[in-house]
């Protein structure tokens, strides 16, 4: 139990920014403390400016004083049991974690233990358990940094005023790999980011490492991220340069104690940008000694290097192809080198060709189909959880069914480059799920996304981690080449998530403090995807805001409502790809005329005088025909298909009678009001909680709830003018009338954007 | 007298990043405070991390417990009197940050009571006056603004320890424009900034207001910095448009209550690009019509606003010469559209002609030479320190003697361009100081750059602050036409003062902590320039570094050194312009191929086999005949030429017998090393503070120390053994061999820099 007051009111607190640390110590002005001395203890929260930097990682002390004497009888000691046996920097990261933690959240200072003891199989490399009794509370695990994720899930267990009987955990991750990807630009720029810039300081590095690349790894530790891939997709070979490799090795040294590795993006013609070769043709003798060498190199500036991720051939990246080779030889390349380092190529599919006139959803599956079986052991494809590109709502990959002999990782988006970014509300954990749980069908039903990425689909007795797809008879595995230390039963290709980082140099990370969520539903869904995006949001909220139940019931109602809600003001019903040119943030269904069609939002709505909507049916592009026979029947048929994703695959006439009994036209407009609606509903939401967080935080949030709120009538009513012109019927009741002519709409050209290369 | 401590060691520190919040409250873990209610006090200064954010406003409690009493009987009570009469958010921010003050430094709560007074003459717009007794402190002041700058005067008082006879104070302004100027682009890069990225969120403005805004404000404030031009000189006309001038409001609106007035730069073509006319010619009656209507609408937005800060036919900007008009032409134009709202215009000097090929640093004085007394009343002509650009040493520009009939502003550059960015130490204000105190002769001696600029120099009795030149009979100056409030005695052409800030995204606002006394040096000499380098620097790091004798000795030693140290390893004797070409940071004598001459290093050093160094004297290009005849005499002879001056002003036989007996050649290498050894002396100076400053501040100093050493010895090496190419000579004794021989250091190139555009 901890004092923690403060007696005066923080009139000052805007002219006196000084961001908060309220870890484990009372705050008393002088005045308050001879109250104190002289009279008995009165004892009153109060709310502190809060800048957001300390993420969920809050650490003050646990309200509930009967709760926290409960717990300090019980975390005065801890055992910290690893078949490691020798102290580490993750050992001692793990330590200062637990007394930080233990005395901020239940203000006692633990006697930590550690003790050596043999690997216990059922907790893989990265698992742990741990127990609490009167005793004290041990906490196992077969790695160093397995003890550390215990420790964080204990932490968040008090955070979260668990009952005593909570603290008897066993858990493992279902993926190995859980990564961040960032496509941070060396000129610190962020491609889709929106919180700010790069994190990675390059041009001081490595002599002056910011202390936030520490901050950073441990919050990346706090919820299972191991991985961190540093630079953009669209890649600059002057990373691979010395220069800049002992850049990374400086960064790699601030992250390791809390076990984030690091890899690269590799551009497929850095052998003649930075080498001065005068091909990259993957199967060239000098290419690949080219490449074998510059690997072996960056092995010698970080010993742990993960290994690439690369995007080829796509959207202008070059690739194997330009050779007329194919993604596997362009990906065996880069496999070949890293296998004897244990390294790993993620190779994206995220492919649309420049000379392929088909659908464009349709055209992963077309290139990578044929090539099932055909990578290394040390390869994993990497797709997006859509055939498209992050929409708001898309039915799930159909490539993920498709690929049965190659370990595939999804790549999801957690900066929201469709949904809002940073000024828009837009909890994501519902849409992944999603996709997650969606059945591909591949092994028959229960083959879900979920089970395609973790390994186990294709693995008899399903033990986890998985080993490739060696037991299943389809696929031997090598022999393990060398991977990290602690991938202790990574005896196969390992299996990987990758979500794109909304982190950014924002006080908070992630610009928009609720965004957070993102972040944090992202680490706990790449360690365990079986959680409920329910449980995530309330154990965020939380974290993040404290124990105030009117305040965590708010805040979750906000979360698990605001995706549904972009969805309506933006692109319901399965409209997709409208948005606005480039910058990808405001409305743009008039988009018509760029440099390839299938850029343009017409491309998509296809709204003509009978109806909106895509037809993707036999009749139409039949990218249904990638899917399972169970969806191409419940996709297939105008009456079967969900709605959410009618206009996904349907070219759906205006007078179609929907399942509420109003046209297509109707229910249209009815959406894009509802979206409006809604985020007034979250203004109100938001502002019943005044005074229940501190101003700062409020005030944060509650102004980018005002310019949400602006934005969404922009796509109600530039997307409802537009299509009125096709339709040619009325508004229907309840329709607000809009604020400007359509032409308005259209010649909005914001600037100087936030998020581009 | 305040408790401050903490019982447990920060062992988390690092792992448990959090900003610190150490105003007026007692920090005490719970095992502590059972501590101090069971025992008798016992008290200790404990050192916390710090990020830096606080700048010098830290507001942590006096140590010395005798004085800490002392204040807190005299402090209990302010009278605030003021003319105004009225409360207002300048008032409110003047209690606010006095009550947040004493209650940090003293541990008490003040009384404040607020009386209206009529004006006091002495104190001008500005200007305010305390005294304090044991009744209480009255600080007086003809406007609120006077308030808040007596309040922030008396809490320095206080933070630096002052005894209590020192409370008596009354202090004026010697400028009355004290203007920060950011080179911010609207994407948010900074041309010449290396903290980070720009501070204002253009996307997310109006609506989303960065707590950082007013954080900004208050520190203008606490230095006495009353405007801000908040763009690119290098400008973008965007920032005109209606889109960008709500945001620009919205900063204006956060700036306001601390009496910091926004300024915009204007882009000559600007009618042209955003205007749809076909020409910007300023005498043309459409584009003067477009300019008015243009500011009208500004001032609809920004009732307050400052002016423009307009760079015209400089380094590819537009500008009157396009048009075959002169720059009073340009200038005037604005002027004219500005007067009726009290604006003014800000018309830099910066300029030197593609088509002139007349030694550039003479340029500026041979296009506004005669133009002197043909600009408006409300235009002030801004120059640099010096006649080049902003170099580690500089003679003054010949410019501030040479317009005796038009006011001229002074352009300082803090942000460190050519002095090591924010990796290298370099304390400006004796570079400031050179200049400001350098006599141009034009009224005879004693006619400082500094009364030029502060505009005593030409008016008689000397009144503060001046009303223009028109009692020295020279300028007839119009009535006043509506400034600013404030501008009580602002009967004529404002003085003003600008410097180009060296703030950014970094957490401690300047990059390399030490540079924050660079801020804080240009705002306490922009309001005092007859302050010494050496009080600033005492009273900077009293306020940043608290009590500890140690510290300000070490620290006030390391920042005096530290200019002339970056002089000895860069650009020694009065060499210039050798610096790398585009970035500005590292070496580049060998730079000779460039679009223009004037931009090259061979142009400025003109090392050949016979000697080294530019003739200036009217053997040679004869600038220095822009100059009295004072400085012709002494710059003239090699004999009489400050040596720190020589190869500015000479060309200089390698065998020049220098006053130390050396040779040119010999002393030029001396210097060289001289500069690497002061390097390691900061180091070691540094490192002597080792638990005397908290960590986190330690250590990212101590980082760059690091940095700066390896810089200074690449710049020693590379022009000592590019010089030595023309010298033919051998090293004397002392000089490191270098690392690399020199086309390793040609061939270096920095990618991805800091600070462009």
């Amino acid at each position: 139990m901890i004092l923690f007051f403060m007696s005066e009111r923080l009139s000052a607190a805007t002219t006196h920014r000084i961001a908060a640390k309220s870890r484990c110590y009372i705050l008393i002005p002088m005045r308050s403390l001879f109250l104190l001395l002289t009279s008995s203890l009165f004892l009153f929260p109060a709310l502190q400016a809060d800048d957001g930097y300390r993420l969920w990682l809050r650490y003050d002390p646990i309200p509930d004083q009967a709760l926290g004497s409960s717990y300090a009888k019980v975390f005065s000691h801890f055992y910290l049991v690893t078949s490691s046996g020798t102290d580490s920097p993750t050992l001692a990261a793990a330590r200062a974690e637990l007394r930080a933690g233990i005395s901020g959240l239940v203000g006692i200072t633990p006697e930590i233990t550690l003790t050596r003891l043999v690997a216990q199989n059922n907790l893989g490399a990265d698992g742990f358990a741990y127990t609490s009794n009167r005793e004290g509370s041990t906490i196992h695990a077969n790695s160093d940094l397995g003890i550390l994720y215990g420790v964080f899930d204990l932490l968040r267990h008090i955070q979260t005023c668990q009952s005593l009987d909570k603290f008897n955990v066993t858990s493992t991750p279902r993926i190995q790999r859980r990564l961040l990807n960032h496509w941070d630009n060396l000129n610190r720029t962020v491609e889709r980011g929106y919180a700010g810039f790069s994190l990675w300081e390059w041009f001081y590095l490595p002599e002056i490492r910011n202390p936030r690349y520490r901050d950073y790894a441990r919050a990346c530790a706090s919820i299972g991220i191991n991985g961190t891939v540093l630079t953009n997709v669209n890649a600059d070979a002057q990373i691979l340069t010395p220069a800049y490799l002992v850049k990374v090795a400086g960064l790699a040294d601030e992250f390791r104690p809390y076990g984030v590795r690091v890899y690269l993006t590799a551009r497929f013609s850095a052998p003649i940008e930075i080498g001065g070769l005068k091909t990259a043709d993957p199967l060239d003798p000098g290419v690949v000694a080219w490449w074998k060498a510059k690997i072996d190199e960056i092995y010698r500036y970080v010993p742990d290097f993960g290994g690439f991720l690369v995007k080829a051939n796509s959207e202008g990246q070059p690739g194997p192809q330009d050779y007329k080779r194919t993604h596997a030889d362009g990906a065996n390349l880069f496999a070949d080198a890293l296998a004897s380092h244990g390294g790993i190529v993620m190779w994206r599919a995220f492919v649309y060709s420049p000379d392929n006139n088909d659908d464009r959803v349709k055209q992963a599956v077309t290139e990578f189909g044929p090539l099932d079986g055909k990578f290394r052991d040390n390869v994993i494809v990497q797709i997006k959880n859509g055939p498209l590109d992050f929409m708001p709502r898309e039915p799930f990959s159909p490539l993920f069914g498709s690929m049965p002999h190659t370990r595939l990782a999804a790549e999801l988006e957690i900066t929201q480059e469709y949904l809002g970014q940073s000024v828009q509300l837009a909890y994501l954990a519902p849409m992944w799920k999603e996709v997650l749980e969606s059945d591909t069908y591949a092994s028959g039903p229960g083959s879900t996304v979920a089970r395609v990425i973790d390994g186990s689909l294709f693995v008899s007795g399903g033990t986890r981690p998985p080993d490739g797809f060696s037991s299943a008879g389809i696929k031997q595995t090598r022999p393990e080449a060398g991977f990290h230390p602690t991938d202790l039963n990574a005896t196969a290709t390992p299996t990987v998530i990758a979500g794109v980082a909304n982190t950014g140099t924002d006080r908070n990370w992630t610009g928009h403090l609720l965004a957070q969520a993102n972040l944090y539903a992202y680490g706990r869904l790449a360690w365990d995807h079986s959680l409920a995006s329910e449980a995530i949001a309330t154990e965020w909220t939380r974290m993040t805001f404290g124990s105030d139940v009117t305040v965590n019931d708010v805040v979750s109602k906000m979360l698990l409502s605001s995706r549904e809600t972009v969805v309506n003001y933006s692109m319901p019903l399965g409209l997709h790809h409208i948005m606005a040119e480039g910058n990808h943030y405001g409305p743009g269904p008039w988009v018509d005329k760029l440099a390839r069609a299938d850029w343009t939002a017409v491309y998509y709505h296809k709204a003509d005088e009978k109806g909106l909507g895509f037809d993707r049916t036999s009749a139409g592009s039949n990218a249904l025909a990638q899917y399972a026979p169970e969806w191409q029947k419940l996709w297939g048929s105008l009456e079967t298909c969900p709605e959410n994703l009618l206009l996904w695959f349907h070219h759906v006439p205006w007078d179609h009678k929907m399942k509420s009994g109003h046209t297509l036209w109707d229910e249209l407009c009815l959406h894009y009001q509802q979206g409006v609606q809604e985020v007034r509903t979250l203004q109100r939401d938001w502002d019943s909680l005044k005074g229940r967080i501190d101003e700062e935080r409020f005030t944060a949030v509650r102004q980018r709830l005002v310019r949400q709120e602006l934005d969404a009538r922009d796509w109600r009513d530039a997307c409802l003018l537009y299509f009125q012109q096709f339709a040619q019927r009325p508004f229907p009741t309840g329709i607000e009338p809009a604020a400007h002519p359509l032409d308005y709409y259209e010649s909005i050209k914001l600037r100087n954007m936030p998020g581009h290369r």
